[in-house]
């Protein structure tokens, strides 16, 4: 049993880092498209990597936040924000975004579940859970949006993205309800989130939009 | 008097939803205009709704937010987003603006009240519950603004909207420094606030500009 | 050695009231190229002067704030907002703006410094303490941009800013690590900041761009 837990923690923290990683190029990328200077590529990769998850500790009030915890993953975002601007130039972006699609999509899946999990060892209330969920997911690339002066894409592109988050995070709701272990509820709510993300990303499904008349 | 209190509360109550409903609703209309997807219209519904006391609750170190201690708002206004993408089109965007003018008037009184006296009841400077009163009541719509990438129109449309509730806040504090019962200060503030936004939507009152030479 | 210490003191206040009117002003300033109302121009002139270390002692959850526990700066800045309003005008930008360039410097380096010094004492990692001071420092102006509907001018106007920041607060973790007194770390911090700044400054130091092949 104990071997399993340990396979499962470093399975969760493999999936943690690369996460982090597609995350913080996310925002590296779209900070050299509005041509940002080295400062400010940092901050939005720091925002997207960190932003999510240290909303949702404020909103707890929950500390120490996960950077201040392990300060590796501070020098390591830095560190790959710094080699970005070094070696990748606008014509690998689009090929950059389209490789970091299923890590970002296996973060949206991780870090709602994590979300999820610490709420409800909180004892919040169930909609609270799946709303810190999301939180966490999502809300790092929509700050990134946020300092770029953009609308974030996340409210706006009609692809489902934070839906996908929402419906996960249920998931673990559900299993969580039926006294499901831990490591099951966390594998099946991720496993849920990125199935529906890859669906979605596949058919190229489309939110509806507002009707007009 | 306990019945007075009772019935007191069920007003407060009342007001308190009616008022949310109203800032959720221009949420969602500013989310419409701005062709946000069904994500961001709940988003900034959300924003709107509990955006000030939430940051309120923050910057005191409050917690649980309103929304976890009753989550039933949190379903009310979920449904209250659906529903409007269902059945609100853009030709009934302007009457309904004119509709929420006065529950939007009554909550711009009830939070800026309510954000006062909790913030005395912490046992801080009168200016600081000042400005808490006036964040709780006008900051969920600044965040509104701010995420549909627009200058806060309470910043910018130098119509008394932040004022109001600012000369409310203040007569709380009068009232309150000469011991008047705490629900004499609600109702005198409240009334005072939407007596005064009243009057600046009745005669068109501007904010002085900035001269320009 | 008691003399010392009070010099020092009531140097770091005097200090620390000319930085925030700068700060303030250049808020103050911000708001009226956007033509804000009086509204927008005295929140503005707050986010300037109170932001970065509000957001500070947000994400270390301090409490109180500064501006809590002494309401006199509150007061300082709302009366420095309506007298900016009343007598300056348009025509007088500039010249403003290059007279709170030395102001600003010094605020810069002091608010690094504090802000490192309050992290360390709260047994922080370094980096950490680092983030914290150069956040102290340069968030109020990220935030004033961020209401004003800009992409933060300290991530993208290629002038060194946050950087130096950065390399002051290093320096102070420096002198720290080596166990020299605080008002030591404190005041080398301060002036490499500024040096740094002023050298950027007259050099006309460029932050490297993302190069485009």
């Amino acid at each position: 049993m104990d071997h399993y837990q340990d396979w499962g923690h470093v399975l969760q923290l493999t999936i943690e880092l690369i996460a982090t990683a597609a995350f913080a190029l996310s925002g590296v990328m779209e900070a050299a498209r509005k041509r940002l200077d080295a400062v400010g590529v940092c901050v939005v990769g720091f925002l997207c990597a960190f932003g999510g998850g240290t909303l949702r500790d404020l909103l707890l009030d929950q500390r120490p936040f996960f950077w201040v915890k392990h300060v590796e993953v501070l020098w390591g975002v830095f560190a790959l924000c710094l080699l970005t601007m070094l070696f990748l130039r606008p014509r690998h972006f689009s090929v950059t975004e389209r490789a970091i699609q299923w890590p970002d999509a296996l973060g949206l899946g991780l870090f709602t579940a994590v979300g999820v999990s610490q709420s409800l060892a909180l004892g919040l209330p169930s909609i609270v859970a799946v709303l810190m969920g999301v939180i966490t997911a999502v809300f790092g690339g929509v700050l990134r949006d946020m300092v770029c002066n953009e609308i974030p894409t996340a409210f706006n592109d009609h692809r489902p993205y934070a839906v996908c988050a929402f419906a996960g995070a249920w998931a673990y709701i559900a299993l969580w309800s039926i006294d499901s272990p831990a490591w099951i509820c966390m594998l099946v709510s991720l496993s849920f989130t990125v199935f529906l993300r890859t669906l979605a990303l596949w058919f190229n499904w489309q939110l509806p939009p507002w009707r007009q008349n």
